[in-house]
């Protein structure tokens, strides 16, 4: 029995989120929210809902409550009272939570919560699709580098949410030897020693491979990982084949929800999709303020 | 005759992006590449070619080029010669842009100049189509603040690109009094007059009305703009004919590529869409290294 | 009847000046105060009062009230408390404020406190001066973009506290067309045209003419405000005539507390002076420690 | 024959100033220059000129050059051409500098540039008519910690250009015990001897007194400098008589240009003037483009 | 054949060390240096020398290069001219660099420079005293996290550069179960299998025993690698011959330069010393200038 | 009596160190902490113990608790509950602290706790070494510049904790005239009267001799303080005996444990040794935690 699922043991920390929502902020209240403070009263105080538009998995609700949050701050406060977990599917007309506080704080916020966490919730809906139809199969679904720059953290964090896994967070904690590489070192041979000779004892080495060929290369120079890419599924069969459980094997390129769970049924450990991340509808969420 | 399109007069400031795309390199990078500098040789040099892989509007690549000169600097350079300008509709298999210098500092810099380059052509490329509907009507069409945190004036970049024209950049520089501010205000009236007599001259003020009545209370209170939320086609042309010049209309709300031209030929002033920058999806490009 | 005055509504945001006092505190702190923490013993506690040592309007009393506070953040705390509200007129001897905490933190931020609170007060005091010449007629006293760098949105505020408005804020939030930018636009009509097609619609266009030909070739272009530039008081008065409302006009350069009265009485909308900010001689006020 | 004179001996480090200037031009570009990106087309080239409109002594003349060629940096380029030194007495109609570049960018920085170096002179000018003062005795007129929040080093350097000499430049590089320092360590005597025995051993010990006893306890101590506050030009003569030399002694509180030489001819050795930077008046200067 | 040797392939990122470094600078800097510009006429400029004083081995001559190129830069410059490599084993007397430039830039640079110079090749240079016992072994020389907070990039650095290799670069990057871990998770089985389900596939999961049974328990759990530590050279042996290649072995705790070869000799692929980082000589080195 | 020792009067800033200890826990943090989100469940809250391995003297503790503390802030708080007082002399064995919260932000922090309490730890060890040899000398032990670059404010504060006072900070508050310096201006009394015309009045003169000769030379110009640089011990008795009284001796150069009791016993006044913070061995530390 695992000791935890992937989300719940690698929650976001709020802590480390301030400095970027703060820069959101400024950028988008500038010199200050020149509507608001020429219309509304100081000191003018009010409740809202934020409200799903549509059915969606939620994902992020703790950023959009940061910023409401970090906008209330020395303003008066804002009281953020969530009413669903991430993860959790929501109907159309569900209240996600409450907000309560300074008006002109609220409105502050708004748009710049509703933006990340209708981009998140976009990005859980979609790997959950995904996800379901590897069900019953040995596969993770896993994200990639083609997330919004900036936004890295928070979407594979989303990732997460929907039932997917994260790949290397960055080019520092995971080895990936791709075509390039391979150029440079003079094949996937020595490019597979050089870095097991040169990286730190602790990492992984994965390579990727466009054809049998290149596997059987990657296996005899102990690549520990090796990525197929843009193979159909009738190749990734054999390659598992071929491979017999000496390496992880990950199928990439060209996946989609019509193919992966045909690459899924293969055996294969692990498959990667860049839409995940790259193209994703926000879902549809508005904040009802009561006054 | 016009001096100047707007989208030419309105350039990106690449030396203000600067900070930004060092922490999107930062972002990406972490502690250093471990894959390229165990397996890459040391001053190892290279070309490469940026490669469209299917049809767009281009946007951005002044942005992905300082992401290769930024992660050239201090080590041997990267060049960056763009073959194609914003604006430009690229062909499958086209040529963008050449660059050339050391290949851990290009391959550093490839998944964050790919991400950014390829989700601003999106915008433009989507931006181009609804814009095309527009065409021999007076209307513009505009953005919104439905943009992703961190890269708003990125992303209003891409909408003129596109041929779209920006609305207001952030809170600080338009008055837009909506729903909350009418109700916190005690009415449409006192809420413009509250703005108008408070905020600085050179702002006109813009007011959100959900029918005919609240233009008509919009348009006494003497609001320079009216925002009509969600109404039908319909509705919009009663509200010019009602409007009769006195003010700048503005449409928003359900605007789609099926809709928008019905729309524009009411005579309304202004559409806003948020779909340009809040469901995008990004265009399919790619890095081709020369070894 | 105003919902509220301008200086209520648009009160500072006391949150967001938090690195600026941080950074004034390390410009007079530096590597620490080196005779307190020599001479008075750690854990000293006491109590002050911030004294008028002449009559004049009070402006940024919670400016300098944040300097103590942050100083004794982490050194066991001080207290502020203001005696008075910011506008009030102070008499030669009143008590402002009393601070109570760490000694050595008081003692920290005294200079800083003093230093700002002097200047802000300052210029309240030369405002409500002019602002005084102004009652009685529709003149609205506006500022300029003569502040000291670095605190503008201080000086801004302080000319609200003293009577005044504020003009535009930055380069970003008001269009201001001047000789320059006619020149390069070749001629007032273009320029003014120019910036009506290319700039966000909430905006209003305002130029700089510097006779009456001028003013017409504005009015004609539809700038929504002129402003006159070093004309005499008969040239405005003209200038109001044969603008007959089309546009607001605004009157700058020269303006004195002799004259402010008389272009005053011309009928002009709008009466600017940089002297509210760039000639200031700060107010006489000390801080007066209880041992 | 001294090795230079302190202002040449200290000049500003210009390198150190940009990300102050920075600051100060986001403070007033923020979102952009919406007048000149909307009117003025891009890549439009210009010179222009730096002009006085009053007579005046020229200070901080490289810290506008570095306004406008950092408005420069990656917009093409702003070249800045000082025709005067700082400590030069500008006539009427002067001209200081010229300036030529991209027409965007010179815009951009002016109305930074003229704040900051209208400042530095109108402290330069006054400086150096108290100087004038002094002259013929062995007086030093020194400045105090009372500058404007964010540019003490810049107008402590103005004043070293108008012909003053710096005091210490914050609380860290100088020891100067007050009267809640003594109040606090009860004492003038303990107060100085605690500041000797706890502070490093290249500082010397500066104590205020208030009358000729305050000074007697002071020179007993040991104190190396002593500062008579708020004293009568007798009192004073009869201070710098009881000393004969064993401390260095400082006037302070009530100085004007009327009365300083009166307190420069009784001997004393160092005068201070918060005037110097606390009340200052900007001097007329402005920017002609040709077009 | 190796690609490279480690410490080529990883060379400093000079580049990303300009922050840290133009920090070093400002902590001793500060607002000037009194000294130098009290006493040296500006524009004097010179010729300088690194020199050895003592035999040792060279390790990061480019940092203090880029201290004295940093302090010079808008100074006029300063030119870096090394004379060596890092790795080159210096002897008493041997001029390691050159410096040529400004004087006050030079001297403001020099104490940094040396600092940190002295501190990173006494870091090789007790490397290569470790890692000349291991000549003939198997076992690699690997670094700890007990570096000296903020410098971690630049002592890992220097221990490569000294023949050892590194470990992981933070928490991270790598996996390393600890005595608290297994407490936490329950045993050594739960928490190997937790780390492989939970973080992604490219790292391996190390884990810290205590002794022989918590080695079986470990492989069986599927460890990638062990850390036996402070296990004599006895147990260390047994634990080699118990794991029969079946997962990495790494000896920590207690090693010295007297036993780190009988722990190399028993077979074991890794050890790992905190000494080369926390108990660190500086060498003798210094700046000899011209005039 | 002295109102208090050196050490108490001048503690740490806690609150000016969290931008630093920030910086040191990202370092070591990076993306996360891969281990403890692994395989600790959220939410696990422990106690843990700071053990002293080894007799020192204590140096930091205050430093240690708030990195508990900052890694613990958002993740539901750590909390610090120091057992002992920098200065005390701990005993192997002995509990310094207890640490009380979130498990996860405990071992976040462990690491960099321990590495920067141990360094400090180690230095106020070797400066009550050196402080015991002086004892019943009226010489005061002082420390250098050559300190680790980031570290400055705090190991100059382990040196007070270990019994020794501070030379200056930095460059910027005390002047010291070396080799370099008199050779630029021309000679000793050249260099030392020009420092004295243009440094502040507060700041006194210290230059540096070889011999007695150019002892002579500083006291003739006026010197307030000599360095002795590199003397035997019997040149510094001469030099004091020579000097009289007329300025403060400084010995510097050579220093060791084994000398520095002959030094203090010539008279001199001052003794600096750069080994108090450049070759220091960490002290042995441990965090013992209860699960």
């Amino acid at each position: 029995v695992p000791v935890a699922s992937n989300a719940m043991t690698d929650q976001l920390d709020l802590s480390a989120l301030r400095p970027m929502v703060r820069a959101w902020l400024a950028e988008d209240v500038g010199r200050g929210d020149v509507t608001s403070r020429t219309v509304i009263p100081d000191g003018t105080v009010a409740t809202a809902r934020l409200e799903a538009r549509a059915g969606f998995t939620v994902a992020g609700l703790g950023v959009a409550g940061l910023c409401f949050e970090m906008a209330g701050e020395e303003r008066g406060g804002v009281e953020w009272d969530p009413k669903v977990e991430d993860g959790h599917r929501a109907e159309p007309g569900a209240t996600l939570a409450r907000v309560a506080g300074n008006l002109r704080a609220i409105l502050m916020a708004e748009r710049t919560a509703l933006n990340v966490f209708a981009r998140l919730s976009g990005i859980a809906t979609l790997t959950s699709a995904y996800a379901e139809k590897l069900r019953g199969t040995k596969a993770r679904l896993v994200d990639t580098r083609k997330t919004t720059p900036g936004l890295r953290v928070l979407e594979k964090y989303a990732v997460r949410v929907g039932g997917g896994s994260n790949h290397r967070h960055g080019l520092d904690d995971g080895i990936l030897i791709k075509d390039n590489h391979i150029a440079a070192a003079g094949g996937i041979g020595p490019a597979v020693r050089a870095a097991r000779m040169n990286a730190h004892h602790g990492l992984k080495v994965e390579v990727e491979v466009e054809d049998l060929a290149g596997l059987g290369e990657a296996l005899d120079a102990g690549a520990d990982i090796v990525l197929l890419d843009n193979m159909s599924v009738d190749e990734v069969r054999s390659a598992v084949e071929a491979t017999a459980g000496r390496a992880l094997l990950e199928v990439s390129g060209g996946i989609t929800l019509d193919n992966v769970e045909d690459y899924a049924r293969t055996g294969v450990d692990l498959i990667s999709a860049g839409a995940l991340t790259h193209s994703v509808h926000s879902v549809d969420v508005a904040l009802e303020v009561d006054l």
